[in-house]
């Protein structure tokens, strides 16, 4: 049986893209719109909050800057999100070997002692500029590099707010892949060796 | 042809042995004593010495506690070790593929800009405890977790010195391994894989 695989990965670094095609490959369940789904009807908010606030800290969501004062009195729109989230990973990893990517799920895993294999993908600005270019095309008076350097310190205040930990810590990973210098089949198929390996 | 492969590790992780095993897999040269012999001809210095602070940042050697001083006016020992032992690795990079353990030698091939696979092999505390004691025993009144922080931090004040980089960056690394978590033999498998497809 293979094992749970999870995901972290730097904004534009084709880390979504590769977990999609390893889940593929090994055919096992990719998780990401049914995460957001079930954790919709779990905690009673829409789809488009939980895609926005289940993995990022913005400056929209003020509940990050009166955390220490809130949290001792009530629960944030951005915690029971959290809270909820949490629930459905934990649910769907008992169901069996899945890949899974993000929102704290290597940090959820851990702590509930479910064993997985951790990945981390990453690269360097221009080849992660290039996909992004790529992907969503030039927008006119965004700069992105910017926007990628925001969206990782959106992720990273996000990790660090709700594990209390260093988002890419080498120690939390089995796996760091630099996708840039590697190229993303290769990435695919480390990732499907090593679980193959374990699951022998 | 395969690439030239470079490991960093954590003291205790097992990367040298991977490092030897990988080299015996790929048939290529592994370069470790052979580093030290050629640094201490072209250097002047006894092989101890180059053994001792060839990868170390001591608090024997003071030069450290006096750099910004001192190096204005003079280089140190170490200053020279350093250089010496950088032209050996450039030398031998240029030789063909080998496997280079340690000694900044993911830097100094970087800024080289000599194509290579940088590898970070990394541990858990518990795994590192075990493999010190299994290869150098217990030692009376030696704290073993101790004596592994204390050359991780001799290692890492080291880089720091000579690179001004944080030693075990992730995006410093095409691949980042947990020998704990996945075993030395599957390390060996996987950077033997990354070789062969880089190989073509």
């Amino acid at each position: 049986m293979y094992p749970i695989i999870t995901i972290s990965r730097e904004f534009g670094s084709g880390g979504h893209s590769i977990g999609e095609k390893v889940a593929e490959k090994l055919n096992i369940p990719f998780l990401d719109g049914e995460i957001v789904n079930k954790t919709a009807i779990d905690s009673g908010y829409c789809k488009e909050l939980i895609e926005e606030q289940g993995e990022t800290a913005t400056m929209a969501n003020k509940w990050f800057d009166v955390s220490a004062a809130s949290t001792m009195y009530f629960q944030s729109p951005q915690d029971e999100i959290f809270l909820a989230q949490r629930k459905v990973i934990l649910e769907a990893a008992k169901q069996g070997p899945c890949v899974i990517v993000g929102r704290c799920s290597d940090y959820i895993l851990r702590r509930a002692e479910i064993p997985c294999i951790n990945v981390l993908i990453h690269s360097d600005m221009k080849h992660r500029k290039a996909r992004v270019l790529e992907r969503y095309g030039e927008i006119k008076d965004v700069d992105v590099e910017k926007r990628i350097r925001k969206k990782d310190k959106q992720r990273r205040t996000y990790y660090r707010y709700y594990t209390d930990q260093h988002w890419g810590d080498y120690s939390n990973y089995d796996l760091a892949l630099d996708s840039g210098t590697l190229g993303e089949e290769c990435c695919i198929d480390i990732i499907c060796k090593l679980a193959e390996m374990r699951s022998k």
